[in-house]
């Protein structure tokens, strides 16, 4: 039988990027499909991937999980193809190929020799429009999909607090839902809800092609021009500026989370700080937003956490923070704080939040900001390095609200940020409460042992 | 100008209710209006409610607040009225009408002399079908709402409170948002949003028509045919039976909510526990669930926190338990403390909490038992004791999933339910963790002044 477990993009794979080694070049068929193609001929082969300014975050009340779920259907039949011969097809001719759902994009990638570009055009086309939703066939990866939650959410408290976290955090936007959807909703989606979001999103004027290898946008554009041109656009699409996004409420009242489970191995705190326009609204404070998380936990010895938290004082096992800015509408600036042994999590909590207001106070110092925007810049160059890493980067990027030459300009902004900026970003988030404040423990033991010290 | 502010219902106005003093009789139009009509010849006045199965649970994401403006807007103008005439033309001819939205309904009525029952159902007819948006009255009632909710909303700190209680309760179902819309969503609604919501919505087969008073079946029926029954029925009215509402996921974590607010005046805890079909799933059960409440917290000196918290250990100013069975959807059971001053919001928590163990475990004393059914049925005939409070009862239940048989029996049911089922409810409930725990309370004081009692 032929099963496939797709993948659940939680945060945006990879942040906004990077001087691309190859020249990038970018048009837009009659049709509305968006091509984004990087030259990059170190190599003889090429990614493939398709676009969707459609993600969990689109999807109606109710139908949590469709996006993902079709996804899945997506490598069953077309009017062309049978179930599985879509990557059965591109493993015959040497290449490997996969899918991927978040909440803002849905992307299908096949990295072939750049012969094959033609044959993965002609497939990617037909399914764009010409899927055929069987009963067996969704019923099958219904159970794939609940199979997937049992092991990657239900299987891990981690990802279980995750999902009552982000609940809380968003009390209006659908950032609150998870992906792969709430495990009542993924049994009870149906052909009809799967049907709608097809044909309501699988448009070339809703899609974005990047291709990125041994090719050249003339190449490109032929095959382009081909295989994606003949398909109609579609009246519906709501460009990505339109997508319509629920905005959350002021934040104005602390909630605290407390998710306990048996199977965990050393709890730790998160504390969810807002983030909104009022911080975040350009290239620059993004950027800025991103220097800040990197000057907090980046790097093995030399961020804030690290040497405060785990080197100096032995407080913490594990200690970070986290912000993505692909991301189409605003997610929260998370700090994690996971204790040492003996350490409780009320403790870890002054504790993270002791070394935030240090260093508030202390400010950064320069010689370890430079050390870190050089290891942050090399690990994007890095994450850029093949043609498959820059065409992830750019289609996250272009889903996400921003442009190609956003993408291209990024780590120049970059480069201009000061100690200052980041300092000022810094003093402007941590004035805010929090906004969610969650523990994540296993059950309290008896009482008698946690009451041996008190009184 | 022409000024109105309308009602917001959050939980609903009267529970299920009560053998009526008349007799109901309840038929259907052609075009599938449901009609009920309560003959009450006791005074020569009739209440006349239009109900719409329609409420703010039901609106679209990121159009919070439209069920509500809607409601506003049909005072406005018609093809054959101008805004304010409706309203005029009752009070002219010696009536009182409004109108109310809720999670799950939006109801107008308006009682007078009835021998005027036609004229209303002329006007309510008139506006069903043909309202007329204008730019004008549309941005005169968007500012209308944003006082209501700034008087009603953000100038109550219990209502700030509450709404952030059930945006946390819900992370999945529409009831987390407020019935009158987060105020950034009331400034965005358009007209269009309108058109959309009254198109979809206001049609004879998504409504309920009920007529209490001095008036006959028969004198209803024709003039409900004549007024009513020349407006089609919609195709795309989806019934109550299918109201798409997304279900929520399983209450695996505590949140806890703190809400801070100079204004408070005297502090209190709310916790909430989750109710779902395992423990309400028809009349019975719902009833049982409402004796719960009235047993532990209705009358000023039988119930369990009157005695228990206010009365023998003056623990509390107030102490409440809060639940409603007419509600399309599961909402929770709520419990509030309110403690004497000088004692905190965590011992109050402590102290309910306690109450209710000892409840569990004392059980219900059957003399105040029947005391507390005797006050609660009594409390329910008062409720229904004139035309309106029969009509307002009847619409409530019939749009919340229930029948006119169910109303007819309610009392009946209630009356055989034992403390035994009573007990086994209770301890079905408080088996559960809380899902959510709120304190209401001012900022924190001065450090020194917080901690002279302690170490």
């Amino acid at each position: 039988m032929f099963r496939r477990l797709g993948l659940i993009v939680g945060l945006a794979l990879a942040p906004l990027a990077a001087q691309a080694t190859g020249q990038v070049s970018d048009f837009t068929l009659e049709n509305g499909l968006q091509v984004v193609v990087v030259e990059d001929h170190r190599s003889p082969s090429v990614t493939h991937m398709i676009w969707y300014r459609a993600g969990a975050a689109d999807e109606l009340p109710g139908q949590g999980g469709v996006a993902h779920l079709l996804e899945h259907l997506m490598f069953n039949s077309t009017d062309d193809m049978e179930a599985g011969e879509f990557s059965a097809t591109v493993e015959a001719n040497g290449g490997s190929d996969n899918a991927f759902t978040s909440w803002d994009y849905t992307a299908y990638h096949q990295t072939v020799s750049a012969d094959r570009l033609g044959l993965m055009m002609q497939m990617e086309a037909d399914r764009m429009r010409d899927l055929v939703l069987v009963p067996e066939e969704v019923e099958t990866e219904i159970s794939v999909v609940l199979e997937e939650r049992a092991q990657r959410t239900d299987g891990s408290p981690g990802a279980l607090f995750n999902e009552q976290m982000s609940a809380t955090y968003f009390r209006n936007h659908a950032y609150g839902r998870p992906i792969i959807g709430w495990r009542h909703e993924i049994q009870n989606l149906t052909i009809e809800m799967l049907q709608d979001w097809y044909d309501l999103h699988y448009h070339p004027n809703n899609a974005i092609l990047v291709v990125a290898g041994d090719v050249t946008p003339e190449e490109v554009r032929a095959l382009a021009e081909e295989h994606y041109g003949p398909i109609p656009a579609s009246p519906d699409i709501a460009s990505v500026e339109s997508r319509m996004r629920p905005v959350e409420p002021p934040q104005n009242a602390l909630r605290r989370v407390y998710y306990e489970d048996d199977r965990v191995a050393n709890p730790y705190v998160s504390i969810l700080f807002p983030v909104d326009d009022t911080l975040v609204d350009d290239v620059r404070s993004a950027a800025t937003m991103e220097l800040l998380r990197a000057v907090l936990s980046d790097s093995d010895f030399t961020s804030v956490f690290a040497r405060e938290l785990q080197i100096e004082n032995e407080l913490s096992l594990f200690a970070a923070a986290y912000y993505s800015a692909t991301s189409l509408d605003h997610r929260p600036f998370t700090l994690l704080n996971m204790p040492v042994p003996g350490r409780s999590l009320e403790q870890a909590e002054d504790d993270i939040l002791a070394v935030i207001d240090e260093f508030l106070e202390d400010g950064i110092d320069e010689e370890a900001f430079n050390r870190i925007l050089f290891q942050w810049e090399a690990s994007q160059i890095y994450a850029q390095d093949d043609a498959a890493g820059q065409a992830q980067s750019l289609g996250a990027t272009l889903t996400t609200g921003f442009t190609v030459e956003d993408w291209e300009n990024w780590l120049d902004i970059t480069a201009t940020i000061t100690t200052d900026e980041v300092m000022e970003m810094a003093r402007a988030l941590f004035a805010q409460d929090p906004a969610v404040i969650g523990y994540l423990d296993r059950p309290a033991p008896d009482a008698d042992e946690t009451e041996e010290v008190s009184q």
